[in-house]
């Protein structure tokens, strides 16, 4: 099966200064390591690199500095998709103007319970808007986040509507069985799964990969996974190795428990931050996370 | 008991051209006539504006075609509260450099079940960085759409650390009981109904008045209470009439049914558009709606 968007892509974390805006050296050197490690790409500006809590200006900012550092533009998938969509246009654009042509697209999220037909109608005019035949959509389903799910009877009629554009969809909700469905209703329609211990059995029932949080730290893991599918000798302690990753960066507020898991990967200090509502770790916290790193496979 | 903000304080709804850009002209229109019916204050760009389906640009827009037809900037209380802190700082401040010092704030959003002290942190960065005396803050709880409570202790918390900023809330939940608690534990904090029922009620309690959807529609009769407090013979016909209104505002999907019944009562067609992700009403709902919208006290 040949997919738009494929294998191991990265919800790459966002260090900040100290007066909270982006560090973005130390995030181009965070991108070329995930690509060191093996991520095939790297889906910047998404839930878990808080690009929501970031302004238009700031998200244009990191994804040039991502690109002024030689990163390959085919190797980025930034986020878009904003409440306003003249904003989403607007960066969509924007990326489309740096050569990223694949984008990971959030409906408008702030009104709840809205029709199909309505997202629908967000989602055809964002694209009509944008006008770019290049444009490649991944769509993107955090229900327990955006508070907007994307049912299915709206995806099979986005992938209608725009084939050549509404390519994937990051399945965050941790279902299985939902992206088992949509990959089977859709072949060549990209899903990936939004949690790491879900790529392995995605990718055995017509999925295409992921993009996940923990591949921030074990992404040479899941690179692995991915390459030897069906070899359980290798998978196996892969595997073993990144729940056992993503069960401590889930032993607080996951975002800051992950900079700080990469801040101690690192040794950067930048990554000790967050910008609120969510917060760094506390000292207890941090000392019950450094003990417990210690240990990792 | 004094409060910085009262009154009848309508959450005005904002036309859109064929374009579904904001119609400059026919929104200024709404206004003045809000004010003519007896609107003591204009909460533009709220919930119910669609606010957050309109870029900063837009949002800026807006406020400056209000000001620019000669509405006073003490009549008008903008929502400047959106995900990203450097946005929200800037839409506040665009309405301290025209004149306009009250402004009704939502927290971010995006992030669910965050912490208080992440959200005051949020809160108290956005203050400290507009750093402008004049500012008068409303916060703005509307859990069932925001995804994001206002718990009494952040409430509390906000007022002691900035008695002169945080001045008022907009609580949307419905609950009375809820008004009326915060009402009563900060005398002289302004708690505003969000629901055109719950004012009376809230008025004989502490409260400081409203900022509603069906005041669009009903804005006489909401001041005629505000003004008719215990004259039961006048306030009940008009508490009648605006329930009467709500209800009907309620048959479908509010927002737009609120902008049909504008156009319905002021004979304009620019009322009979939303932006998606809300959608107009259709054929259907909108001959029924006009039925019975001539029935209405």
């Amino acid at each position: 099966m040949s997919f738009t968007v494929s294998g191991v892509n990265c919800a790459a974390a966002t260090p900040l200064n100290a007066d909270l805006t982006p560090d973005l050296g130390l995030f181009v050197a965070h991108c070329r390591h995930l690509l060191d490690l093996g991520c095939h790409g790297i889906a910047l500006l998404g839930t878990t690199g808080e690009a929501n809590s970031f302004s238009v200006a700031e998200r244009r900012q990191i994804l040039e500095a991502a690109l002024r550092a030689g990163i390959a533009p085919d190797r980025l998938l930034p986020g878009t998709g904003v409440n306003a969509a003249p904003e989403t246009v607007e960066l969509t654009r924007h990326a489309l103007a740096n050569g990223v042509t694949r984008v990971v697209m959030l409906p408008p999220s702030y009104y709840k319970g809205v029709s199909d037909e309505g997202l629908f109608a967000a989602y055809a005019r964002i694209i009509e808007s944008i006008g770019d035949e290049r444009l490649k959509i991944v769509l993107y389903h955090i229900p327990q986040v955006s508070g907007v799910p994307l049912s299915h009877a709206l995806i099979a009629r986005l992938i209608e509507a725009f084939p050549t554009t509404v390519v994937g969809i990051k399945d965050s909700a941790g279902d299985l069985s939902n992206m088992q469905a949509i990959a089977a209703a859709h072949p060549g329609f990209a899903v990936l799964a939004g949690a790491d211990p879900l790529m392995l059995p995605l990718l055995k029932s017509g999925g295409a990969g992921c993009i996940t949080a923990t591949s921030n730290l074990v992404g040479d893991s899941l690179r692995v996974i991915y390459d030897h599918l069906g070899d359980e000798a290798v998978v196996e302690p892969a595997q073993a190795r990144i729940n056992a990753w993503r069960s401590l960066s889930n032993s607080y507020v996951q975002i800051p428990t992950i900079k700080a898991m990469i801040g101690l990967q690192s040794g950067s200090t930048g990554w000790s931050r967050a910008r609120p509502p969510l917060l760094p770790l506390g000292d207890a916290q941090l000392s019950d996370l450094r003990e417990k790193f210690a240990l990792l496979p």
